[in-house]
């Protein structure tokens, strides 16, 4: 078994996309005992934000996904990054491990730096990589589920853990990639589902909402459904969001349809309402309070585990650790009214 | 009465120029009652360190020199920044608050970058004037004490604390300079006082030592001694010394040196030993376990301070504080061994 470190940045409610791409296969690893940290980056959000407290409703948002998506917060230590002081610490002893070169060449940098457009690059952007090698290494985790196109990421996590190792002596393991073979959801336009570009099925979406969402997708002029996705790129989407969320062969689906775009919409509809009810039954189960329960025991665990990993990393650097130290006289000063 | 905020990277034994320069200043405001808080930059010194232990043996030295200088722990915090998480991990939202190329713009930052030489910049270097921004702003010092060139940073500090302010609301004062008047003394050779330079005046090095540096010292072929800074810089350095040492003006102790760069070797080592004596006095009353409480009380100090302000800092942002909240049900898992 494996201790496996997954997350999100909260930026608003999960989709389908989501669900196929990440979210089952957490699942699925916590269904085969393996030890999950799920940490939600909400400091990471901090550039997105508009105003105070959107950044407490996407996390109380997120969870509540999580939980519907069968998450087990008996079985997976969910926890908020900013509630964890011993693992945003960590970034000072790795800011020391990377170069501002480095950190100026990481893809996601650049790519979201070109993103922000004429606004300025900040610090929190930039630094952006080794904070997130302290998410992956304040619990050691082994594995770390991505995609191909994040392996450059994680390879950054993997430089500052034998960095560390190589000047202090060995305290992290290297975190390998867990390499996905989730399928690529499009939306409904056929681009990639994301909830900016208006085209996700959000996984708390009521059935109305779903069919309204289908309804308005565009197919093709061909009244005979069939699956070929080079030459109907758009019935072909759909049929594969109605598979996956059926468990069929997008093909089968389009013999099951026959004729016409609307009996095919009324297929997808279906599919998608089906594959979300038993979420949105769950989802309806919990609250702010369950949501506020799930945090508060992920984030003991994680500030347990990272106060550990300080305390090690401290250790193997020739400092002393003093915040849990006894206080030999009693003359402690209090900190007085400001 | 202010709260004040000074402190000291670890880089090795404090000597005469650390004292008139700053340490006699911290135990005037202390005296007067003002509330102190010293931070030893712990983090700050990673990148010049040599070995595993050397950090902690220069933070045990330093403190040392502290309790020799007269600060007095009963009122004045003394802490290392490494310990106290809530006070690092106000570097995340106060990365958001600065651009990159402001942080490249830095003047330390591009002295130490010049100074690494062919060495790369790294990211602790170039973030240094925010983690220097969450020392100062962590306690909410109303007064920093700085020197006319360190002014600059002072105001990276108080554009941070003003943004911050502006966008979520009045959070942190704005610190402001205090400008010293202390006089720069120069080292035996002439040049800035530094160990670096081996030309400074430990407050620890024992009489024998001073003697030795003193009369290793260079002066000038002229048999009487007067004190004349521009044509004789090398004398009046000597006597600049004694004369603060002595609390006498350096023109007095000329005449009373007269005749011989013999005499005034003489005259300036008595200075200097008469001085450091009651420091060393002090400094043998203590011992490796007395730092350890010092620091364990200042640390305590400094990470109640430091979680209250956290906590206000994301109040204010609109994140939920959990680290201290209860837990409702009794299942929080343990992280088990790893």
């Amino acid at each position: 078994m494996s201790r496996i470190l997954s997350g999100d940045r909260p930026t608003g409610a999960l989709h389908l996309g989501h669900y196929f791409g990440t979210l089952a296969n957490r699942v699925r690893l916590q269904q085969q005992g393996h030890e999950l940290f799920v940490v939600v980056a909400d400091y990471q959000v901090i550039t997105d934000r508009a105003t105070p407290g959107a950044v407490r409703d996407a996390v109380t948002s997120l969870v509540l996904d999580y939980l519907a998506c069968g998450l087990d917060p008996d079985a997976t230590v969910v926890f908020a990054h900013s509630a964890v002081p011993a693992l945003n610490q960590l970034l000072l002893p790795f800011l020391s491990l990377v170069s501002v070169g480095e950190l100026s060449r990481n893809p996601t940098v650049k790519q979201e730096a070109r993103q922000s457009g004429r606004r300025a690059v900040s610090g929190l952007l930039l630094t952006y990589p080794v904070h997130q090698a302290a998410d992956i290494l304040f619990c050691k985790a082994d594995l770390v589920p991505v995609g191909r196109d994040q392996l450059p990421h994680l390879e950054q996590t993997r430089s500052i853990a034998r960095r560390f190792n190589e000047r202090y002596g060995p305290v992290f393991g290297l975190p390998e990639a867990l390499l996905g073979d989730a399928p690529v959801l499009l939306g409904l336009d056929g681009r990639k589902m994301s909830k900016s570009l208006g085209n996700a099925i959000a996984l708390s979406d009521p059935p109305d909402v779903v069919a309204a969402k289908v309804r308005a997708a565009r197919t093709d002029s061909e009244r005979t459904i069939s699956y070929e996705p080079e030459r109907r790129p758009q019935v072909a989407n759909l049929l594969r969001i109605a598979g996956l969320c059926s468990g069929t062969e997008p093909a089968a689906l389009a013999d099951e349809v026959g004729d016409g775009a609307g009996r095919l919409k009324a297929l997808v509809t279906e599919a998608i309402v089906q594959f979300l009810r038993p979420l949105q039954d769950r989802r309806a189960r919990f609250d702010a309070a369950d949501v506020h329960d799930v945090l508060a025991r992920g984030t003991a665990v994680a500030n347990a585990v990272a106060d550990r990993t300080l305390a090690h990393v401290h250790a193997a650097m020739g400092f002393a650790e003093r915040r849990h130290t006894a206080i030999r006289t009693s003359s402690a000063r209090s900190p007085g009214p400001r």
